[in-house]
């Protein structure tokens, strides 16, 4: 089914004032989660409300909190989330990011105690709509093998990368394993064959059904070694930027909180020439002939803009029994 | 067959020296192109060193050259590589990207018009050695499909990320495809089946089949449509950055010069505290059992220090045909 999107926001809005957020961080966090639909990332949105919603409950998100500097050296910035809602943690150190960009050319924030963002992808169109290049990544509970081994001790650490653009801003948001979980249970629950080999089965194999994948816990990181290395550098920047929780941390606790997360902001040159560069790579990028005959090859973020137009047109998709949860908080 | 290292470096430096490099630039670029030999990545050294030469008689290198800086806004700079040898800019530019950091916490210099820098993880190396954060990418020429699309219009565009470690540097080295042309080669050559599905095949099936990829020309991405995204935006960032050359300029004067790189540095809090971090995630991350009985799970760079100490010890492997190629210029 579908819900208008002020209807979305305005509903999840509702419940966080419940929860004893103050106005202000209710109107932000809400707007955020229902962007978030509203660009048509389903598995880390509504159905991720009502877990947003235990975890307050829990204790392990707090509503109350603000981020705090901790320390300072020059553009490198170290705050602490005091576990407060990880949506607006972000929102506040990427904007912080921002400013030291705005003044020094680049700047960074690293980020401990902080709950799980969300959408990571937002916080790159958040740089790039203001007309900077941002770069964000956080370390995550672990749910890969590193390469080599058989249990899981790596995060799937979305990384995300930004470049403002006139016509469409262009924003990478990647998990490290090929298929998140959430991908992989719903494939399962279709009982439909992954596109392509998302991890491993029980024997060892290279498999495309996501039950045997789920089962093994043998998650794919996208190519192979090379992911299982990405993932682990990027845990070691969170960690050793922030001083705050690793990987090994937060999954010792059981409970995915007070992850450790790190914002790049950098000043590009917002001139026509740039404009043309990029116009140039993208379109380029383009002349590629399609594999298959309808196809068409695409820039990151591309579809994302799509899908926010049918969106604020059509009414917001919404999973119609997570809707009914949200209705009963 | 086996060469002292100390022969290896003096060899380039002669050929290098009668290239009219002068004698410190020789030095460094002779000592580099050793080191890169010496931790064993040999596909980047040895074998390029004929092509380097053959690009200097071209005029494509220039070994008089010096960079110059084009633009500062506070810590972020645009450097000018003026085409001289991709080593020594590289090299250059990740100095002043860590005085950068010294001085400000961050800093980014964005390097155009320079020429391939052979071993990326050099420059990683670099910044770990000086106890910096090291992050730095070049672009290339064209030689990955988009994804969806059939003719290589991406580059492999390798992404170094490096983090200072007492007991061994962790060093990311990583191209964006799964397998590089030369080990493609490698593979035909030995008439060997790739470990891994490392392209397609002429009718779009994934192959391990390292002739079928080269005839393709689709070789695969990390990660098949997230390499594909990390890619273009790699591509972006630094043609946005330098307002250089992008893989598409690169690829239509069809040598593979002029191209663009970024160099960022982050100067992390390096005390006893952030060492327990690292060694936290590390060992942590050990703790995965194997997934074959002798074997273990190791961590980006690891395995480089026992390549660069055997050779130290027993002499750097060189192939005998190349090897007899460089003496003989």
């Amino acid at each position: 089914m579908t819900v208008p999107f002020k209807q979305l926001q305005s509903e999840f809005k509702r419940v966080l004032l419940s929860l004893n957020f103050t106005e202000e961080k209710a109107e932000l966090c809400a707007t955020i989660f229902a962007e978030n639909s509203r660009d048509g990332v389903y598995t880390h949105v509504l159905n991720r409300f009502p877990t947003f919603v235990e975890f307050i409950k829990e204790g392990l998100v707090k509503p109350g909190a603000d981020p705090a500097i901790e320390n300072a050296f020059g553009s490198l910035e170290q705050w602490n989330g005091n576990l407060g809602a990880g949506i607006l943690n972000a929102r506040f150190c990427m904007a912080r990011a921002i400013e030291l960009a705005e003044t020094n050319g680049i700047g960074c924030v690293a980020l401990k105690n902080t709950n799980h963002w969300m959408r990571a992808g937002a916080y790159g169109w958040q740089a790039a709509e203001a007309g900077l290049i941002g770069i964000c990544f956080t370390n995550t509970i672990a749910n890969l093998p590193p390469w080599g081994g058989l249990d899981p001790r790596l995060g799937n650490n979305p990384l995300v990368i930004a470049i403002p653009r006139k016509d469409g801003h262009v924003v990478l948001d990647m998990a490290i394993s090929q298929y998140s979980v959430g991908k992989l249970n719903l494939y399962k629950n279709q009982n439909k064959e992954l596109p392509l080999p998302g991890g491993y089965d029980d024997n060892g194999n290279l498999s495309t059904d996501a039950a045997e994948i789920l089962e093994s816990k043998r998650l794919l990181p996208v190519g192979f070694w090379k992911g299982s290395g990405l993932s682990l550098v990027l845990d070691l920047l969170a960690t050793v930027l922030s001083q705050g929780n690793s990987t090994a941390k937060i999954t010792q606790s059981e409970k995915e909180s007070g992850v450790s997360q790190v914002f790049i902001c950098m000043k590009p040159d917002n001139s026509e020439h740039t404009s043309q560069l990029i116009e140039e790579i993208i379109s380029y990028t383009k002349t590629s002939r399609p594999e298959h005959e309808s196809g068409s090859v695409f820039y990151p973020g591309e579809n994302t803009l799509r899908t926010r137009e049918k969106s604020l047109k059509d009414g917001v998709w919404v999973d119609e029994a997570i809707w009914e949860k949200v209705l009963g908080i």
